[in-house]
């Protein structure tokens, strides 16, 4: 059962705000979506290609009488940008946002909110290396995790409406604190990106004295890929979850040392253990998800 | 321009083994393809899916009157194996294999081998997750490199032919010192499997306190894929290629602990210079490989 939303404003226009402005139109989801942005190019393609119906510079005016308002910028402009047009939100009107991290986020926008305001963050795990509307795919989301982390100021009707809609949108939804939500996701995607970026900075530093980037193959081009994500999100991610990834990447030093220990001892059979254990996990992998 | 080859004897008909088998069969490189393994079921099946022309399970009966003889069973069973068959090599016989590194096993090999063989190494970088002569595949080398590491006792002509077969077969080839293809593997190979066997430990660790692997999503499932590779050969490879890859750990241990200062002491500027330039390694490898 899903329920239609009046007007609808996403605010950033990117890759995954595109993709949820598309899927919502499809899907018949809202009566308007306004897109706001910076960049009046993107607004202009976006509206274009009917990603949006309609676009604006000004932020105050694309909240004005909406029902559904998205963040979907660069997470650290959240906060500033909630400030501005925190006296605009119509009474009732639901507050959600695409945030890879929660709490910190949450500290700080919740401070800005009237109670007139119903604030439901939610989290698509759905990120693609590609940035900008133009790449936006009405079915980005599908079979893929949306986290809803509820705050003080959620009500249980927004909640319901947020879930309803993503899973409109083909995502299976989850509903957690935000606490549990940036410690998993520290662990499966901020430290993955953390150690892929530290590979690819070790490997360009060796670059210099022996060239081996011309062979690079198979699994290593998957870390490349993934160090090729965009500086300034990532960057964010690391500042807004800082304390959850430094302590996930304590933990990973520590098997490396093991790692480096077992090598240095040349204890093949530990080794093998944990190289087993990893195809296990691998097979667990597999099967959950069919 | 290609040569022919009269007998050849494949030792270890695996994905490897099978797929260059497949391959010189089709080309039509060899008078005759001999496969020698340990599990007859594979062999039979090798035999039935038209991968070899004949096998056995003894050694000295498929080296005997070979030209062309291809060790490719895991690292660590191949000193040995040279050792039980080193007095059957025919004058002139090749001796090959596919290794994933190359210093400690031609240390071990060389003393074994008298002057009659030309012992030709080479390390085709074309892993599959997938073990067996069942998924052999005859284009799995095309636009992969193969890298061939001339010894003392390989003959200019040797190399050649050795050369010249793997481009049959659609390879890239370089020919290299085996320390500088253990260094180069090292980064670009071996590096990244400790890395993603340390990750997958490190977030099974995890899994036991708190459910995060049921949220795997994108870059995370590319480390499962990695981690999910051969544990058999794997800690082959950190056994033999150790010192090279315990050089490449430490180098990589300092980068994550370079990261991880920027985290805590909140240095934007520097996590963004460090994943801008990542990204540009990234556009580095995808123009070469155009």
């Amino acid at each position: 059962m899903t329920d239609k939303f009046g007007r609808v404003s996403i605010i950033g226009v990117g890759l995954i705000g595109g993709s949820i402005a598309l899927a919502m139109r499809r899907l018949k989801l809202a009566n308007e979506i306004i897109g706001l942005g910076r960049r009046i190019e993107n607004l202009k393609q976006a509206k274009k290609l009917k990603i949006i119906d309609a676009w604006s510079l000004k932020p105050k005016e694309a909240v004005r009488n909406a029902e559904l308002i998205i963040l979907a910028t660069p997470m650290r402009a959240m906060p500033e940008l909630v400030k501005s047009i925190a006296q605009d939100f119509k009474p009732g009107a639901i507050l959600t946002d695409v945030g890879s991290t929660k709490l910190k986020m949450i500290e700080k926008i919740l401070p800005l909110l009237d109670e007139k305001v119903d604030f439901v963050p939610a989290h698509p795990i759905a990120g693609r290396e590609k940035t900008g509307a133009k790449y936006a795919d009405a079915e980005l989301f599908k079979n893929r995790w949306t986290i809803i982390t509820p705050t003080q100021r959620s009500s249980k009707k927004g909640v319901l409406r947020i879930k309803r809609l993503w899973l409109a949108l083909g995502a299976k939804v989850e509903v957690m604190s935000p606490k549990d939500h940036d410690e998993i996701l520290a662990y499966i995607s901020h430290l993955p990106h953390i150690v892929a970026y530290g590979l690819v900075s070790a490997i360009w530093n060796k670059e210099q004295a022996l060239p081996v980037l011309r062979f690079s193959a198979g699994g290593f081009k998957d870390f490349i890929r993934i160090a090729g994500s965009s500086p300034e999100m990532w960057r964010d991610i690391c500042l807004e979850n800082k304390d959850m990834i430094i302590n996930a990447l304590n933990q990973y030093q520590n098997q490396l040392e093991e790692l480096k220990k077992m090598m240095v001892k040349e204890d093949g059979k530990g080794l093998e253990k944990v190289f087993s254990k990893s195809r296990q996990v691998k097979e667990k992998v597999e099967k959950q998800d069919g």
